[in-house]
């Protein structure tokens, strides 16, 4: 029986393969007595000979198929479970406590883990997630639990999750990872990020997969309209086929945009750019064609790690980025942390309200130490390539003046020092919270840009946590509300001879690129895999009729009221 | 030696005394195995005996100042302590279980407390209540700790705590107890409503007074400027006396316009409503020159109970309200629960973010029997007054359609069944959400007026949680962003002939007053405590020169511009 569960479309496209579960295993242990320790150290071994097996094979498959490189981790994960120092405390423990092997082995892991984790340097922590995943391997035999190996798979399947850790992501291996869906997420979530710069189909928030799905069904994603169809029959084989061939059809043709620029029918430019996460993303923002980086997200430098990145770390990432985008404008955000985006090592309280919370450039302005080190490297990374820096979370000009005060503090002191600094780096500020688009008119004055967020625009102007599914029906992009202080912020930009652009998901959005063509948007930061149907769409658009229905669609009163518009007339 | 403490002013006044802490005892209890039942039995009697006298003295001393009325309570607690079938359970406890005579007494008596709450009756609940009180008595006794008894309070004294409950203020003697002050809290907090209510003293938020002011010395609280003086010597007290003798004059003064008109000196007429919480309140609005009720609070009819009011209960509380207030404006808010404000009752999921959650309008328009049941309380009470419906929380035209409609269904259904409703009750909206503020011609044309509740409006705006101590610097009322919001939202009301007012902190703020009269404001709704106060301002102020410079304010980038420019010249 074939079935369609409806989900949200987070990354473009069509995938037909069997279902992959990408399981979490319970590993919970209970510590227990045994009567017989030598029985229980055979059963250890046991577990640790068939792990062995399992790494062996999983390591041959990883240098056939990823390459030697990739396979490197899974021969250090090999040498672990070979070495006496962690093996033979473990059956010690076992054997002069009287305790099973799962919680010796734990007990025993744990400390080598604790050890080289509070070590200073790189390579002993690495050898930390070394311990970690291989005790994990062991664990799981020992409880005759099956856990998944990701980068294990070797056929064209589709995976279906709860949900994805970066950690997943990593190890998937785009050859066999046709597509994937989860049950929580949304658009802006981080699997949904990662599915589009993968550039493979993905639905998330479809709430029921992981209980709908077996291993091994045929299942087809479709990451246009955002639904999953489990155990297809023929028939709705060969529609999808068809949709699937139409739309590798549409993408040839966006190729072929790759080295255009982006102009309207009636020859207006707008500036196409992407928003990336990491240095690696930059190759798929010039593979589609990006004119720039509008939105380089500094967060990822700072996350997955249990201290702050160095000045040094900071400023061969975005000399990197820099160099690789050429002379292309690449605007870095600088660090926007708290609300949703955590860092444990920093001990921030817990808040009642995290989205309105000490955040972002609320915090940057208080912990000036991690803020100026992040600054220096930027300023040093400055003469390799086309820099912009942005703040996040700015709310009153107060905070701007200071920002900008530190920053050319420490400008200042480099270049004392004999450090060389562009004299070019433009000046900028998210506008995501409503104080700064309606006093606009007065940021203009001292910014040299504005960057829309839209995500948090729309969050704080119509009081909806994003991620709250009670009130996600107020999470409204087109409410006429928004479309007039975007509006707001880009004339008020253009009055001072400064350029709008905005890096939220509505930049990439086809219903909303008309409006914001029409309200005078010159830059749109989106994913990278959208911007050639981006500019697909603007080639065919008239930026003099969008421009002469501006003032109808800020006088519309809902929601629905714009989109029905939009989509009659533009 | 003495010590001045910052806090926040919460009510106006200066008041001398000596330091009354109330504490919150440590009630835990242990379990423990005792070797003789009859020894513990007896512990349990004496402790029984003097909780006994205990309250027989409170009961004489509450009969003697607050009345028979309040005295009441004492004598029910009395006989609790008397009955059988409470008391003789716990002995019996603690002989057949050999346990200490403190879990027997919890342990019974929370097994009664469970029995009557989950009673269908109030009668009952009421002695659950009673029986918690009294346990919590004896038990001190038995643990040899001290309970404060503010009813109790038989000198002048100032209420030292770290917090004041509802329940904490309710038992408080206005005769002697001359001012408080408390470690948290803000101008906005619970205690500091209470405090303006009750027209005492108050200074909250002030951190550290519970560890630095000990019981019986003596100490200043400086409701005007937010401090409190710890130790005074002999020339601060003389300072502090005349300060308040100033005060008191000046408070004479305002009494003499408890019954004249608000207008400006150039004969501009504004209505000075107040924001109540209960009907008990019209007195103070009455006595205090109130023009109307602004805003009445419906969620003290729903809080500290467990269960919803009925349609009656809410009903007879909003024709008492109507009633009392005459012919006078009354602008009842429909339930505004969430956020800070939760039901436990209603067993709503715990939030990320509740400021931006399910809450008020949104709640009401899902759980919709709660929210037809306190429209059609209030359309039977509108025949006996001067009845206004204003929904909170509303973020987008559709919202008010929904709401509207449902109201105007319930209206016509109670005509048709016989029942008489008024034929002239406007319906408007609080304007405290950024989008409604900024769509607010288009409201304009379907509403009846605006309230703008500037608590939430500032913290939406500034996207900052106004409980957060972290960002409250961003709390900033005179924001030019914020009074552009305002006066956007004025100025659509008055193009579709209708009238805006204000229910939130700022309408009875002294800076924010000639600001709001410059951007035309209708109505201000404030504590009722304070409209005496504004009226004497407003009397003194120009409608025309105030008018003259609105579009100065509002052409100004910063929130000391603004308090700079109204200083000098308004």
């Amino acid at each position: 029986m074939s079935k369609i569960i409806k989900g949200i479309a987070a990354s473009a496209g069509i995938a037909f393969a069997k279902a992959y579960r990408l399981e979490n295993p319970d590993l919970t242990i209970v510590k227990q007595s045994i009567s017989n320790p030598e029985e229980e150290i055979q059963r250890f071994n046991d577990a640790l000979e068939t792990a062995k097996q399992e790494l062996e094979v999983i390591k041959e498959k990883a240098n056939k198929d990823l390459g030697e490189d990739k396979a490197a981790i899974f021969a250090a994960h090999l040498l672990v479970l070979s070495d006496p120092e962690l093996i033979n405390p473990i059956k010690d423990r076992i054997k002069s406590e009287n305790v099973n092997a799962e919680y010796s082995l734990n007990e025993t892991a744990t400390m080598f883990i604790q050890m080289f984790e509070s070590m200073d340097n790189e390579y002993m922590k690495e050898r930390a997630a070394d311990i970690k995943d291989v005790t994990k391997r062991v664990l799981a035999r020992l409880l005759g639990v099956t856990i998944s190996n990701p980068s294990m798979i070797s056929e064209e399947v589709i995976i279906i999750a709860e949900d994805l850790t970066p950690s997943d992501t990593a190890q998937l291996n785009r050859d066999f990872v046709l597509g994937f869906t989860t049950d929580i997420g949304g658009r802006t979530s981080h699997s949904a990020i990662m599915a589009r710069s993968m550039e493979i189909p993905a639905v998330v928030g479809a709430k029921t997969v992981t209980s709908d799905i077996e291993n091994g069904v045929t299942v087809i994603v479709d990451g246009l309209d955002g639904q999953i169809i489990v155990n297809p029959n023929d028939e709705t084989i060969s529609e999808y086929q068809a949709k699937k061939e139409k739309y590798e059809v549409q993408k040839v043709e966006w190729a072929k945009l790759v080295n255009e620029s982006t102009v309207t029918s009636d020859n207006h430019h707008v500036e196409l750019a992407a928003n990336i996460g990491t240095p690696e993303d930059v190759k798929g923002v010039l593979a589609n064609g990006g004119e720039g980086v509008g939105l380089y997200r500094t967060e990822f430098l700072y996350m997955g790690r249990d201290q702050l990145p160095t000045e040094e770390e900071q400023f061969e990432a975005y000399k990197t980025v820099l160099e690789r985008m050429e002379s292309k404008p690449v605007v870095v955000r600088t660090l926007d942390i708290g609300g949703d985006k955590e860092l444990p090592y920093l001990h921030l309280p817990k808040e009642l309200n995290p989205f309105l919370g000490f955040r972002a450039i609320r915090l940057c302005l208080e912990e000036q130490e991690i803020f100026r080190t992040q600054l220096r490297a930027l300023l040093r990374a400055s003469t390799y390539g086309n820099l912009k820096i942005m703040f996040p979370m700015i709310a009153t000009l107060d905070e701007f003046r200071q920002a900008k005060a530190i920053l050319l503090d420490e400008k200042k002191k480099l270049v004392e020092s004999g450090i060389q600094v562009s004299e070019n780096i433009e000046i900028g500020i998210m506008v995501e919270i409503p104080s700064t688009a309606v006093l606009a008119d007065q940021f203009a004055k001292e910014v040299d840009f504005f960057s829309i967020g839209t995500n948090d625009l729309i969050q704080y102007t119509m009081a909806a946590d994003r991620m709250n599914e009670r009130v996600s029906y107020l999470y409204q992009p087109y409410n006429p509300s928004i479309l007039r202080l975007v509006s707001t912020v880009i004339d008020a930009a253009h009055k001072e001879g400064k350029w709008a652009g905005m890096c939220g998901e509505m930049a990439g959005d086809p219903i909303a690129i008309p409006i914001l063509l029409s309200l005078g948007l010159d830059e749109f930061s989106m994913s990278a895999t959208s911007i050639l149907p981006a500019r697909s769409q603007i080639k065919k658009l008239s930026k003099e009729k969008a421009s002469s229905l501006k003032e109808k669609i800020l006088s519309m009163s809902t929601t629905e009221e714009v989109v029905d518009f939009v989509q009659k007339n533009l």
